[in-house]
C-alpha cells in the first residue's frame, strides 16, 4: 500500500477529524465565526441538534399528509424511479453483464399527490422505487407552495459563507432509496424534517479508496403499460462519467470478493458514520465522498431539505487536485525515497547531480 | 519538470492568489468574519493599511529615540550579530568551502541602549552587524518597558482565530539584515512601526521549489577583543537542519549558476513580493516561505513587531505534507498516467489486474 498516501489519511484524522469515525455534535446551531473557524475552515463535518425546531415544517410536515397535500394540490414535481432504488449508481452493463455501466434514474413530473403516493406504494415494491427529488433547486421552483416552511437559508451559514445558497432540494423517499458514493463541488447544510438519513463519509483526502473510474452511462426507463423498466446506454452523446466504484455494502456472499477487488476502502479507516435526525442539520462538507440510506417516518416517508453554498476554489481544492493526479503505484515508488535524499548535502556545491528535480 | 506538481503551482494561483505576484491590499482592518474567510481559511497573504496609527508607537517610536532610550534604559535585550547581516541561513562550511552549513548568529544580551547604538554604528560595517532580535515573545518579556505602546494582540484577528498571540516578538535592524528563506508553524500578523520591510513569499504549495536539504550546523562566535567572528561547526549535539537552498538575490556573477542549480525556482512563478510600510500589517499565512530585507526610516533603524498565533493542524496541514512527501522524480512518471488510466473500465470485472493498486 502507499506509504505517503495512507499517511496523508492517517494525519487529517489524527490532527482533525478524529479516528472514531464519529461526525463532531453541537448541541446547537454556532455562531458565524465559530462555524466558519471549526468546521468550513478546516473541511471538517458537523451535525447540528434543534436546528429546524422553529421552521413551521417541522410540525406541518410531520402530523400527517394533509398540510403537504393542501399546499401542494395543483403542483407538478419531479420523480426519480428506478427498479431498485439505488439512483444514479453502478449497475451490470445491459449488454454485457460482467461489466458495469453507470445509470440514471427514470426521470418524469407528476402531481405532487400522484408523487406521494408512488412513494408510498413502492416502499414494499420490489421492482419499483419512486425518489421524489430534483438536484436543480426544486424547493425554490416546484414546491414553491411550501417554501414559507423552511427558512430559504441557513442564516449562521449564509453569514459565515458571505453568500445565499445556489440551490435548495427537497427529498422525500421511502426506506428503499439510496445514494452511491460521490462527491458534491458545494458546501452542504442538509436539514432532515422527517424520518432519517444515515450518511457513510469520507474526507477528499481518501480519494483513492474510492476507485474512481470510467463508466458507460445507461437510462432506466420505465415503461408504464409493463410495470416494467429498460436500461439503455446513452449513445449520444457517447460519454464516459467517472463515478466511484465501491459499495460500502456488499451482500455477505460479496464480500470477500469486494475487499479484493477494493482493498484500500474496506482494509482503511472506516468511513465516517452519521444519522442525521429530525430537526437536526448536517454540514457536508465540499468534496466529502457520501453514500446516504433512510429511514422513514412513522408514516413511511423521510423529508430533507439540503442547501447547497458554493465553495471557495481554493488551496484545499488545488491540493485535492494534486493528490488525486498521483496514481498509486508511484507512490510506492515514492515510499523508498525522502526529499532529503534526492540530494546528498554532502556532494561537492559544483556537482549538477540535483539538476534533475 | 514534473507536470502534477506545476500544475499545483499554476492552480492555487488561477483560483486564489492570483498571477501578477502582488499581494492583496485592504484600505482598513477587516472585519474578523471576512479575515477568517478571505484569508486564513484560504491559506492567502494580505496586506492591511491603516491597520497600527492608533498605536502610541507609532509616533514615541518614530520621531527620534528619546522614548525607547528612556522607558528600556535599564532593560536588558537580545541581540544576534553577524559578519554579514545573513542571519539563520547557509554559508560556506568552515572547514569545507565548497559545501554550505547552516549558520545561526551570536547572540548576546546587551543593555538596550548599547543595542540600538550597536545597531546604528554597525550599518556601514562590512564585518559586522547587529540585529535586535529574539523569537521568543521578547515583546513581553524583554521589550516589557515598552509593551504599552503597541496592542498586546491584534483584536481581529485574535476574534477570527479564537485565541491570543502565543509569541509577540520586536525586532530592530539596519539595512543590512536580511532573512532567509524559511517557513513557520504560525500564523503572523506582521507589523512595520517605523522603516520598510520588503518580503518575498511563496505559498507552501511551491515547497519542491525551495530545494529543501539537510544541512550541518555552525555558529558564529563574535570575539570581542580581536573584532572578528569565528563560525563553528555544532558537533555537540551534531544535527542536521533542513533549509531552504535558494538565494533568491544571487550576484550577476552567479546568476546564471544558481539558476542552473535551482531551476525549478528560477524559472517558476516569480515570488509574490510585498513591502510593508509603517503603519501596515502582513498578514503572513501559516507554512508560507518568507524571505526578509528591509528599508530603514530617516534615522537609520527598522522596527516591526510580529504576533504569531498558533496555526490549526488541519487538512491543509496534511494536504502540505503529502505534497513534499512526493519527490519530483516520481512526479514526472506520474505524467504519463492518470487515475483513469490505473485500471481500463473496459476489463473484464473478475480481472484483477487492477488490485495492484
Amino acid at each position: 500500500m502507499s506509504a505517503q498516501v495512507k499517511q496523508l489519511w492517517e494525519e487529517v484524522r489524527n490532527l482533525s477529524l478524529g479516528n472514531t469515525g464519529a461526525v463532531e455534535r453541537l448541541p446547537s446551531p454556532p455562531s458565524p465565526l465559530q462555524f466558519l473557524r471549526d468546521f468550513v475552515s478546516q473541511n471538517k463535518p458537523c451535525l447540528i441538534s434543534a436546528a429546524t425546531l422553529h421552521w413551521p415544517a417541522s410540525t406541518l410536515w410531520t402530523s400527517d399528509d394533509s398540510h403537504l397535500l393542501n399546499a401542494l394540490s395543483s403542483s407538478s414535481v419531479s420523480v426519480h424511479l428506478t427498479p431498485t432504488g439505488a439512483a444514479d449508481s453502478l449497475t451490470p452493463h445491459p449488454s454485457s453483464p460482467s461489466r458495469l455501466c453507470f445509470a440514471t434514474a427514470h426521470v418524469e413530473s407528476m402531481p405532487f399527490p400522484l408523487a406521494l403516493s408512488t412513494v408510498y406504494s413502492s416502499d414494499r415494491d420490489e421492482k419499483f422505487v419512486c425518489y421524489a427529488q430534483q438536484q436543480n433547486d426544486c424547493f425554490r421552483s416546484e414546491y414553491s407552495g411550501i417554501s414559507g416552511d423552511c427558512e430559504s437559508d441557513i442564516p449562521w451559514a449564509s453569514e459565515a459563507l458571505g453568500c445565499l445558497p445556489d440551490a435548495v432540494n427537497l427529498w422525500i423517499g421511502n426506506h428503499q432509496s439510496e445514494t452511491s458514493f460521490h462527491k458534491d463541488h458545494y458546501e452542504n447544510l442538509y436539514a432532515v424534517v422527517s424520518g432519517e438519513k444515515h450518511f457513510l463519509l469520507l474526507p477528499p483526502t481518501d480519494v483513492h479508496r474510492m476507485y474512481i473510474r470510467n463508466y458507460p452511462t445507461a437510462q432506466y426507463k420505465y415503461v408504464k403499460e409493463t410495470s416494467k423498466f429498460t436500461l439503455d446506454l446513452v449513445e449520444e452523446p457517447k460519454i464516459q462519467v467517472p463515478w466511484c466504484s465501491v459499495n460500502p455494502y456488499p451482500s455477505p456472499d460479496n464480500m470477500e470478493k469486494e475487499r479484493a477487488k477494493f482493498p484500500l476502502f474496506f482494509n482503511g479507516p472506516k468511513p465516517f458514520e452519521v444519522t442525521v435526525k429530525a430537526g437536526e442539520i448536517l454540514y457536508l462538507p465540499s468534496m466529502w465522498f457520501h453514500h446516504v440510506r433512510q429511514s422513514p417516518d412513522r408514516l413511511g416517508r423521510t423529508i430533507a431539505i439540503n442547501y447547497w453554498y458554493d465553495m471557495q476554489f481554493d488551496i484545499k481544492y488545488a491540493y485535492f487536485n494534486f493528490v488525486r493526479s498521483i496514481p498509486l503505484r508511484l507512490c510506492d515508488q515514492a515510499n523508498e525515497l525522502s526529499l532529503d535524499q534526492m540530494c546528498d548535502p554532502e556532494d561537492d556545491l559544483s556537482d549538477s547531480n540535483c539538476e534533475d528535480e
